[in-house]
């Protein structure tokens, strides 16, 4: 008898549970819906449970909007929070009004809260929806304030997650970040309008999971919030390989999944579209800031100690220069060790002189010069001595070098040895500073 | 009574039509299969008619497919050509076999004939499509060389068409470089197999046409061909908005459906995706080069006649110089008209140095140097002259300028008019060989 | 060279024209509209064009639409003849509104035109769409009167239509009906909500396809009409084996297919689901009637003459007595000649004694008679004489056979040959009688 | 704050777990991943799991089929009953070669499982699936004995099911059939082949669920089962508004969703379809056996005992004559109390003569006679006496009234009280002999 050889298995593949709400203006009736819906997916065993867009309220006016936002520290994040910790539940708060000071208009910002009612990390929407059809017109830049900053996914324990919002889903280079920051799952909250909800939802979600090979959870705002506004619904789950695996019937309530990373995987060796992408010939720059604090760099056959690394995009790091020309003499060089420009992908390319045009902006900024070198020395004969690429920025003033300005060739001229070396103090210090410009 | 006051209505929106074939390793029964849609959509009034992918064979094995395979001027094309000029009508040949030499894999062509018989632009697939998995096998690049190369849309008499091949609708960024070139149409001749295409290609279609507006046109492959081989088929056409305007039955056959400029424009003016991307945040560097000939350049207030112009990519060009340091010394500019490096887009910033890496690369090769400086004076007290971002290339060679290779910066340090000048003969010649090497 | 062994192809199948309409109040401007795709599909080569229900106008209340309603040859369908003439083109007015007099509301008629601006089939919806909902209230009956009657398919030029309306897409019996009936195609004019559209439509669409391997033509209306009222739209045409193969835009506009009846035939070759039905545990009756002039009847081994038989339901006739034992004594039988009731199928049994209560209602009225005797001999041993099932009506009236109702059984032991014979004249006299009352 | 007016929520609405397989010849290693996955469900909380067809095996040629099937007393059913009760967890299996004999082939039977390992209805499969095109070929009639009986739904904790298997889903009536008689869920368990599964499964399982506003379970097979046979998958949940609200991926696993009576409801409020049903046009007959024992059943004002009632179908039943003209002389009359047959509506018609038919065949057959006089008596002056439609079943032998057979209509005129009376214990007597023919 089968049943005798009782080998109980092990749940590795945890539930999440996804929201449909139809939110209105009274924020107490929202959050006793979102209490009774985190009440019922701890029921079922959940780990985290995702809210959508407009989590907090949706207002009958802008000016309703307004007076109704309150900050990260106001109570509806307080209840989330404590809903998280009470029932020891992860939550995705899909999007709130942040209102950040009285001056600027709320951002539009997903938070995700651990099961500790702490917040790991909050992401302002970036791609704001700005529709104005004879069907429907919703200007999102006249209620909210735009994000500025990509966020790298979060760990949680159903996945890393990559935060979205809602309109953020027609923009696959969106998507396609957080699949090479290493997501598993992408949210989408989101508070589509009938119309285009009914032409693009479905598709544009299950596009997202396929050439991600992530999972897309997609909480959704649904039905008639107030007398002008109403939302498509279809809060669904769509497992890596592009199918809908779970979906919220046409009212508020939940939806259920299990996230199998293990799938992922399975996918993914399956098809390697990262790998059969055409980097050669195509590649997309993202402005992103890496952290350096306690990270050493790699030059050729050197270490450059954190202490003087000042910067870090995806593929490329900055550092202070023990013999530097000028004060304000910085180097920029790819992650990669490259000896010739010639070896860059056009990835590191475009992220290299990005890099250089962000840490040029900076220091020369500090420096208040308005003019600066960039040089790069490729190759031995061109005076190259360590042999990974570096880009010199050299910030210039009026006459810093005599009268002509070309006078700087004839310094850099000079082998670098004979000019004074730094201390690693004084080049901690310089890093110091350029660091808190960079990372604000 | 209406039907007095008729005003004959102009039929404004051309009829496409879209085949589904199940070809074999049977070029005569293909052709002829051919031969009766093309006739049918004649019938039915059509102005272009698109084949799938493989539009001459399928073979029952490599070796068969790559006998079997022929070069653009076999008969296989020839007789797409008569047909093409004896039935007045454009053709996609979305896929053929070209054999370009003995020595290589055939590439995948994606052919357009105009209705005079004359072929305006071949595509070689860009994306192999490489799966091996328990479910499919199919290893693209073991019988099929890729393609190298992006090429903007073609203007036909029902819109401008960007080309793509079947496994290219996975990658968004292919799509987005068409639509940024002026495609008003998408085509996607392909031959998906069944398990892929029942999960992704309805999905992957309609993304592409919602993401970039345009219509997309999917011609397909469909049921057995060989043994071993089947093809989903699904063959469709997809309106700006995302919709399936018109599909092939389970079997060979055409669909058909209008093209409408008009609502291209107006389903674009309803939703500025473009205008509403964060090209502040990433953007994707399309590795491209445009045509010199006939076409000056603006440079600050000059002009840089054609015959100084040398490469041109998307967002920059390069030209020779008036008073060269060395044999070789270039430089390289953004399109537009920018002072200093802080003022470049994210966009302008990748293409500027990946186009700096592409001439760099030339020049080194044909002056037999192995290393380059590159340098950028910007601002005048960087000593820039001209308020223009301009990037120097200076080939190195041993001991160019004496022992110290750094010498070459006194040399840069004088003033460049105290350099010899170039004859606008010398500069032409000088255009010419660049040119030579880089449209080869 | 293949283009020279040119066998012009005959183009079988002929295309199609679906419309889709933003109808209005405004019965000019919908017939301008409706005329302008006319055109179109003439210039396509269509030789149907399929309108959607409200082809003639949409009112903005109640009143405006009884007042906007005119009869059958009222001014709009009198253009739609004219225009169906002018271009010899057959067209399917999907639904209008049918004035039949001032006492009624109008019928939700379908009319099919024929390239003669003839009439050729008018069916009166039958199911209507009662909905009254939170989100959606449309409640047909208050503005429209319901048909009370089946309609087999109609020939045309492109194959045998059932006609449907809209709701009626929700009754799978009916898309039944039609293919037993003999159908190609099933038609279903709509006007459908949006709410109900975007949950609905293509899957009951695609499903009646499926179910009875028939094309689905499904014209609709469009978007917004009046203040309160739009429409989901999505007008497509829908293969045998349930593909949309064309779809109208979301705008006014047309979509094409062609009608293959060997697609059709190829389908139910390869899936037979009529003969996998379990007719022996399920079965639909269908209240039918069916001509009778010129048909003659098969009574065991007998001929009926056409002069004697009444009513003809789907599987059984009804015919007047050589010896009826009183006034109005008449007969009905199976079309399948059966001698014992325990041979019926359950579809022959539900007709037979269906149609037993529609002539007994009749012959009743007729003789004034509030009472019948209904009587099988079912078997020799029973009485039987002839060996095909036959129902005897016979009509009774207060003491008819003396002051014991029963002595009419006497009568009916004596041997029917010692009751008078009627000729063959008041045979056919009494038929006339029937028939008048049965096809009014 | 919120959260401290905590109303525990009650889960009204329990969570089911829904099968996909890829099951094989070998039963042990099918049986273990349904063991592992009815307790993958068990720690979801799930009330009920369902399996799909071919729950025991899948065999690699019919000779394995019907080596490996086994009875239901067998081992794998004794398994999962085990299962049921030790997970105390409901169990579909929704379809098990059920061997009932050496003689005949096996039956496809649905079984469902109490908590407790009871079986509490079997359910043989009754639309076989017989395809034989050049794509597929797969002759269900080869290798499986077809089913003979509608089941009305079953009570579960989840709610009122019924069953079908596969095929099934492609016929409406059935689905109807299980609407009608109370059903909240249609069970679909499957096996579909890749070609069919693709082109109709997920829009007739949709079209079923809007069609009977009921939830549709559809567990699968997928994958490859043997070197020949493969299923599509996409095991699903469909809820009553049409809606996948769960689906697995494309590999062996659950989904999971709730089920909530409530929104039946809701949605059967919304829209009444079975009240627009054109039951007066069309109807469809179900040859269906209700229970009888301790059943009385109301004719005209009388009671006529349960002892006396020995068959019920939907909408009639069938009892002894207290004054029989022969023996088995036994009447059948609607349930509804109608005085005239004028007043039947078509379904009680079509119910009230294949009622006869049944009855009729066993009471003849039971008394060796071939042949019967059915007679109804339809108003006063036709000779009723009790104002409920009634009809007559008289079994007839040879000159069993004398040399005329229409004596008997002597015997039937003369009133019935002069006919001696049977005592209620010959009437128990004769209802048990009917009962044990009819319901074997």
């Amino acid at each position: 008898m089968q049943t005798q050889r009782v080998i109980r298995q092990v749940v590795s593949n945890p539930l999440i549970a996804v929201c449909q709400l139809t939110n209105t203006h009274d924020k107490n009736r929202n959050i006793e819906k979102a209490h009774e819906l985190i009440s019922k997916a701890k029921d079922h065993g959940c780990k985290m449970i995702f809210f959508p867009e407009c989590a907090d309220f949706i207002g009958r006016s802008k000016d309703e909007a307004l007076k109704l936002a309150e900050p990260i520290n106001g109570e509806t994040m307080k209840t989330f929070r404590q809903l998280a910790e009470n029932y020891k539940m992860w939550i995705s708060v899909g999007g709130f009004h942040n209102k950040k000071s009285e001056d600027i208009l709320p951002a539009n910002t997903h938070v995700i809260i651990d099961d500790n009612g702490q917040i790991v990390i909050q992401y302002d929407k970036l791609h704001q929806f700005n529709i104005d059809t004879p069907k429907v017109r919703l200007l999102e830049r006249e209620f909210s304030s735009a994000g500025n900053q990509l966020h790298p996914p979060v760990e949680t324990p159903v996945g890393k997650i990559g935060l979205n919002i809602c309109y953020d889903v027609r923009f696959p280079e969106l998507s396609y970040f957080h699949r090479q920051a290493g997501a598993d799952i992408l949210a989408f909250p989101a508070a589509f309008t009938v119309p285009t909800g009914m032409a693009h939802w479905e598709v544009l979600l299950r596009a997202r999971a396929i050439e991600t090979q992530c999972y897309v959870v997609a909480s959704a705002q649904y039905g008639k919030h107030t007398d002008t506004r109403s939302s498509y619904g279809h809060a669904m789950i769509v497992d890596p390989y592009g199918k809908v695996v779970a979906q919220c019937s046409d009212r508020e309530g939940l939806c259920y999944a299990e996230i199998d990373l293990n799938y992922i995987k399975e996918v993914r060796q399956g098809l390697n579209m990262i790998g059969d992408r055409r980097g050669d010939l195509y590649t997309t720059y993202y402005k992103q800031k890496f952290p350096t604090e306690g990270v050493d760099a790699t030059f050729a056959d050197k270490t450059i100690p954190a202490s003087s690394v000042f910067y870090r995009s995806r593929l490329s790091f900055a550092f202070v220069n023990l013999h530097p020309l000028v004060p304000g003499h910085v180097l920029v060089s790819p992650n990669r060790v490259v000896q010739s420009i010639k070896d860059l992908t056009p990835a590191e390319n475009a992220d290299l002189f990005n890099t250089v045009q962000v840490v040029s902006n900076v220091v020369l900024e500090h420096y208040k010069a308005e003019s600066s070198n960039i040089a790069i020395q490729n190759g031995a004969d061109a005076g190259q001595t360590v042999p990974h690429v570096h880009v010199h920025i050299i910030p210039r003033k009026h006459k810093d070098f005599g009268d002509d300005t070309d006078n700087m060739y004839k310094e850099l001229a000079e082998h670098e040895t004979k000019r004074p070396q730094q201390t690693p103090e004084q080049m901690a210090e310089e890093t110091a500073i350029y660091r808190k410009l960079l990372y604000p």
